[in-house]
């Protein structure tokens, strides 16, 4: 069955394998007419490389993308918009010894069931390079956004215990947690280095906010806009829970507080007074910023010792070297942006035809 | 664009508005070979009904499917299998007074902005009434999964701040509230009296576990099987959150005690000595018991006063009167529970084709 | 495996047999504000009920479709439309001595491979009465395309080896046959007695005409314009051939006498000075009007001896009793047109979306 | 909007322009266990490779594949196949003069309406060499169809006036033109030079025939068998007509001829004594061989002088140099097949859970 297809009409398939030749995305759908090169693209990807500080891998991928179609003199021709980063720095012999044997937290066993074996480097295609795909997608999705004012923005929310306190978005891009408040980055960082020392890893939570979003995208029942980055959050590997808005705390609050009241802003358009429901109602948007907390469980790729069976069916222990993020959160966070814009492009573009007036505009005579 | 279809192979589409002629669903690509009946799929549908306590709408609904196609000399045909609930008791007038204006918490504004013009009749689509589709057709699935030995099981698991603290299945059913823990259950029915008293409403937790769900099933990216719940249970109405296994408790554990060690069980099978992973390892089944979370928002229809505008785009003051439960989570256990077992069943079907020895099981000569 | 939806934004659900409760579809992803009414729908579907003359059955249906959901205050509401037609006249017992046995021409003997069992009362989900579903949406597809200035027009081109040879449109609804030629109305009719008479039956050929579509619709590669056209036509039961424009004559042709020159029309816009084409070049309407011959085989039962076999693997003898038109194709006229609306009603609203500036039109600030 | 996408279980996604880096292919929901390598493919792209004949281009393309995921030890893991081949030979200069101006029987002004500008570089998106991608993606279809004793095979029927009159397998790949009649070769190759010499052009018919095909294959109502067969070959470029079995004679027949009686083979299955129907009843195959008949218009790139119009709104003469083939259907004939084979591939896998029966051989206890 195939699953390495997302969308309706902005529709983005993903290939590729952390040991093979490299990993790519073709998107279709898009627009024509949209700038479009490689130089835009690039300082998505950055964000997610390898290497960039002591909580990231030391593998040193330049992880360069390459446009293969679908662009023509600078803009995006409507056809499929086809890229590729190849793979350099690959390390085969570091996975030679778990080739048979099940990883604790990886999807090792789930493969071998499903499929009678697999590619066992570097956790094949479910490896974390696999997202280089989807923020390539992602890239252009938000640059298409970003024509109809809309913006994503992604940081972590918390690591382990430390939870952000502040919100300061020029401090985002300022440490190498991405987190908004410097403060909590330093605390998180200590964290991380006493998790290293103990041969340990943590989890953490992304947050991500959509402004400039207009009201009325989404469908009402299986394609709301809430389902939707749902199934683009979950999709992403070691995610264990999503929320919108107020999330499980809305589970404990009173319909008195957690209704937002509408009212009428100085220019008179609708607004929301608080924004509880997270700019979805019903799963359309309302207007207000759509707020989306994602929970990534620890890199399950741990240096002390495990337990396991292998796949002859005997119990042994395990350990894994090699070089593992203590911690995921840090280069998700743009793979969270990444997913969210695929899920608002394709819904802004499969919206368009909701009212008879509007399909006029463009078909009518 | 449309919206109102789910699934690949066992694919689900519904239709109906609260104060139209009644509700339905086709399930399409049902095996051909299934017992099924409207007596088989009834006792579904009346665990949703509203009317059955304190707790949830006086409204007496029969909510009596009719299976319109699909079934021949009790069994499915493989052919579309359609399913209608006429309305009955629907008391237009009750919601004339909200034709005009925005509730709070409510999707009538969007579907204003998206659609130019929306039925308000209690709520239209986006009526709790759509659910019951949903539940006809997990149904069927669920009958389908039983054939396969899987089962699913939902439950409420907080109802505000009352917190569900032992597991006794057999008490699922004893209670009004679903909940596994007859004294919570208690606990929970006094806050419930204390918010209809304050005119107000809660929020709450559904619980689902799935039990022999074979490994092996689910896709690597897209279309996890984590990914596939999300969708599936984010596309319920009133829904902020899910969380499959430990959830959120995950972003603030260590990846030592977060892993889920493997081990061989005493009849030679590849088992988890622990389930934080909620039963699903890079979007696919391992084979332990699958484990979602879901938080409810409070119901958006409040008794006290709102403040909220109108259409005309000035603020009004808003009463809303009629029935309404104040607790969404009882009749929303059943409604988790169909979504849930829709995912599986698709994925079951679309799975079966994973490996080359598998079709040829099928095909082959 | 679900095979009873088709369309991407403008997505149509059919269910039904013939001996079942009804037959009814569920049209998704109409635009809101479209006037709907049950009177705009019946003059569709009377165009293909059965006793209209001696050349269609004298069963006396009335096939009333009743709109279940998805229309309010006379306007579509953009959720989706359930129209259903209830069975009336199925007389059971006439098919009672078929259930054993595979009728030649007929799909009996793969539903039986297939699924096991069948619902062998009148030919079940292959029935012809499955067509119900698809002129009720296409109804809703062609007054959509209505507002658009696009007109589907089908007609019957020929019977058995009587051709049209003139064209008057008037002619059309004019006669039982929807011949556009008033004497090759009367030569087929001569022909039909004569193969009624004989115990046989006769093929022939719809000729489907697309006037005011605008040119750029279709998707270049897959989802060419003829490419969903060919589905949709294919997918009518008792299809064996369709042409584009010149169809297989092209294959007989030059180039030089193949291509269809680009000229300037009096107003100055882009046209052709011949249409050799058939509207579609490359997949992508090119503004002229789009033609369709569909080849339609006899109808397969017919009252003679035929050979056959059993469900128990032995060779019988099989006459045919009951009511069966001679001739598919003035019943199914209507049923082109309804795919071939269908067809253009998504194209048109998947490609709004094609041109950033488009996008904008419908998003953009 | 995503048009680049074909199938449900078995999907193909294809991109590239001929005047870009490459063409490639990313084939998702091949089973895994599949023996698989760059030298089971090329067989098949050397087929339509041109430069093999004086009726073939003269262009050098190589035209190597290469694959780039999705095969490890040889053998397919059941995650996405990505597959490219390079362009090299690409001769932009060839095409400057024909930017601004529309050729006859081509896609230039659909591509310029649609998208507002087109990559006019040697037919964009719409060149012959989209069709690399699908010949991939065919190959791999055929081998896995292979595994299930299942044949595809397509030869030219006709070139212009020249009808093929015997049929000797063995013949086909003897002779440039694919044609399973050696004397037939031998005059629609004069044919061919005849054309050439008058700077035209000719059109063509193929024949595609499919044994091994088991009964129960395909789905009953819009994804008939030869419905989705009718969407592939449609979609391939320069296709005005196809037809099953008797095609468009059937139109002209009788019932009693049309029929195909069901009789008993020496083994005690079920056959047909004839097969008018070629192979497919009620959009499901039957167990005969499947025939499917293809026209193809002539090669629109013709040398002699053409009327047009430009970009500007002018009338303008056109002369088109450049390398073309006189006849598409040699290089057409893999083409067909390929598309054949992914329909096929894909209607088996997702035919695999019709009955609840296999569904329990899969994943019962």
């Amino acid at each position: 069955m195939a699953g390495s297809t997302f969308g309706t009409v902005f529709k983005v398939t993903t290939w590729g394998e952390s040991h093979g030749k490299g990993v790519g995305v073709v998107v279709d759908g898009c627009p024509a007419g949209l700038a479009l090169s490689e130089e835009l693209i690039q300082p998505f990807l950055d964000r997610r490389k390898p290497g960039q500080s002591r909580f990231t891998t030391k593998r040193s991928e330049s992880d360069s993308v390459q446009i293969l179609s679908g662009v023509f003199d600078g803009k995006t021709t409507g056809t499929p918009i086809s890229m590729i980063v190849y793979n350099q720095d690959q390390h085969s012999k570091d996975y030679s010894n778990i080739a048979e044997l099940y990883r604790p937290g990886h999807a090792d066993y789930g493969f071998d069931i499903k499929y009678g074996f697999r590619d066992y480097r570097g956790g094949g295609r479910s490896s974390g390079r696999e997202t280089i795909a989807r923020v390539a997608a992602g890239a252009v999705a938000s640059l298409l956004l970003r024509e109809l004012g809309v913006t994503v923005t992604a940081y972590t929310r918390s690591i382990g215990p430390v939870e952000t306190e502040t919100f300061d978005e020029a401090e985002i891009q300022n440490n190498k947690l991405y987190m908004p408040d410097a403060q909590a980055a330093e605390k998180a960082a200590a964290y991380l280095e006493q998790c290293m020392s103990e041969k340990d890893s943590s989890g953490g939570v992304v947050e991500c906010i959509v402004s400039g979003m207009p009201a009325g995208v989404g469908e009402p029942v299986f394609d709301k806009l809430d389902a939707r980055l749902g199934q683009a959050i979950f999709s992403i590997g070691a995610v264990k829970g999503v929320e919108i808005g107020d999330g499980f705390a809305a589970a404990a609050a009173r319909g008195s507080e957690n209704n937002d009241a509408f009212a009428l802003a100085e220019n008179g358009t609708v607004t929301k007074q608080t924004n509880h429901a997270g700019g979805i109602l019903g799963g359309i948007s309302d207007g207000s910023a759509i707020v989306i907390r994602t929970a990534f469980k620890p890199t399950p790729s741990i240096a002390s010792l495990q337990k396991t069976v292998n796949r002859q069916g005997e119990e042994v222990d395990l350990e894994i070297h090699g070089r593992h993020d203590p911690v995921i959160v840090p280069r998700a966070v743009v793979v969270v942006e990444a997913m969210t814009a695929i899920v608002l492009a394709d819904a802004l573009l499969t919206g368009m035809s909701s009212r008879l007036e509007n399909v006029k505009k463009i078909w009518g005579n």
